[in-house]
């Protein structure tokens, strides 16, 4: 349950004239962390191959050894039918613009239909030129903090790339990790309960006979609250039986004077 | 529309024994691109204040001037009511385990309570020990690719916090960006369309009486698909103004003597 599905053909990361080899290597770590290998350069200033960049991928192979060197933008996306261009700026040109949990989703609906999607993304100083944003289909803009904008490639691939992945996963947003355990049975907490409920009669914990049925029904809220194990409510018979065992606290004892 | 709220209070992110001042920085930045500033440090092994931090922190400056010092994990958490712990390690531990945008909606409800939540974020080769997450509320997992889950800290903080700050936010994922023009009324597109049919009829462009009122309704279809702005409309109407001006091109005179 835990487990991503197997990487699958995903979009293509286009980097137009991206400057450092090091910032080529990020954009390589965040994209293998989404699955991501199909990894196009538009000139890069500092050439390629890059053992900077290879040096800053930490280990992620595929999108450095797929990487292909393009000549231009229209080379790199002429045989792709969804290209989307990442930009933080508002350009004075009509255009989709989608967040990137949009533009994911409709990523995966192409590939659906045997279609093939893209990300354009600009040179780290200057971004996209509008050129280039009027060849996308859309613009995808990540919505971070208004006073404070500035993504780096890396960082903007991976939340791009992490979008389009999530959006190709099974499975809840939120279990219970158990081992290997079992989830306790109803009879199995109630067992404790009773348990539980014996040794606080023993030790006069119900003073009040009206709140008592209050505190009885706040007690056993608690224990099915807690999603307990099979193992977790032989434990705890256990930790009972050793309080009961044990002698009452000094503390406990002067407080109970009072 | 396109502007994100203004920031808020936000989950606090408690980075426990962190090595690199450049990491810390580099978190602050993930931070302030999501709104967070309440960052905490339990004994980075570096020190701080960090001119490293400052360095890799690209002008982040909340979450550095906020950052404080704590002695110990539960020093550091005592204010807070939700603790998660990001781990992607599977443990020998009963536990909840939620993906980011699960623990980002929990975060959210408790705030709305007027609970206050932190993300507990482990040293960067080791991740947190045992105790750690078992003083947790529940693990937060990023379901990266299963054959390299390897994440740095900035970006499991970058990809948590995303994920929390756009749990706040209202507005549609995807829109229409029109600068200063205004969408194309019916009317106005329906103008277009009767030119261009006069200029397809005047060109002998319907050879097929029979595929005629097919071919209409798809021309139709494609001017409404491309959501024309008004200005749109004006202008393609002079493009088949001009169109019909120009003299026949000789490739085209040639297709169609074929």
């Amino acid at each position: 349950m835990s487990a991503p599905p197997a990487p699958q053909d995903g979009f293509a990361v286009i980097l137009v004239e991206p400057q450092l080899g090091e910032n080529i290597g990020m954009v390589a770590r965040a994209m293998w962390n989404c699955g991501l290998s199909d990894l196009r350069l538009v000139n890069p200033r500092d050439g390629w191959p890059s053992q900077a960049a290879i040096d800053a991928s930490a280990g992620a192979v595929p999108p450095i050894e797929a990487a292909r060197l393009f000549p231009s933008v229209d080379a790199a996306m002429a045989d792709l039918d969804l290209v989307f261009a990442s930009s933080d700026r508002v350009r004075d040109l009509q255009s989709r613009v989608l967040r990137p949990e949009a533009a994911a989703r409709e990523m995966r609906a192409r590939a659906v239909q045997g279609g093939k999607a893209g990300v354009l993304f600009g040179p780290e100083r200057t971004g996209l030129s509008n050129d280039d944003v009027a060849r996308a289909n859309g613009l995808i803009q990540i919505p971070a903090n208004a006073a404070f904008t500035s993504l780096n490639l890396a960082q903007a691939v991976l939340l791009i790339g992490f979008d389009w992945w999530r959006a190709g996963m099974d499975g809840p947003a939120e279990w219970i990790a158990r081992g290997d355990t079992e989830p306790a049975t109803k009879a199995e907490v109630e067992n404790l309960y009773a348990r539980l409920v014996a040794g606080l009669e023993a030790g006069g914990f119900f003073r009040s006979p009206k709140l008592k049925p209050t505190t009885l029904r706040n007690l056993r809220a608690l224990l099915e609250r807690a999603g307990l194990s099979a193992q977790e409510t032989r434990t705890l018979q256990g930790v009972v039986s050793a309080l009961r065992r044990a002698p009452p606290a000094e503390d406990a004892a002067a407080r109970d004077r009072d």
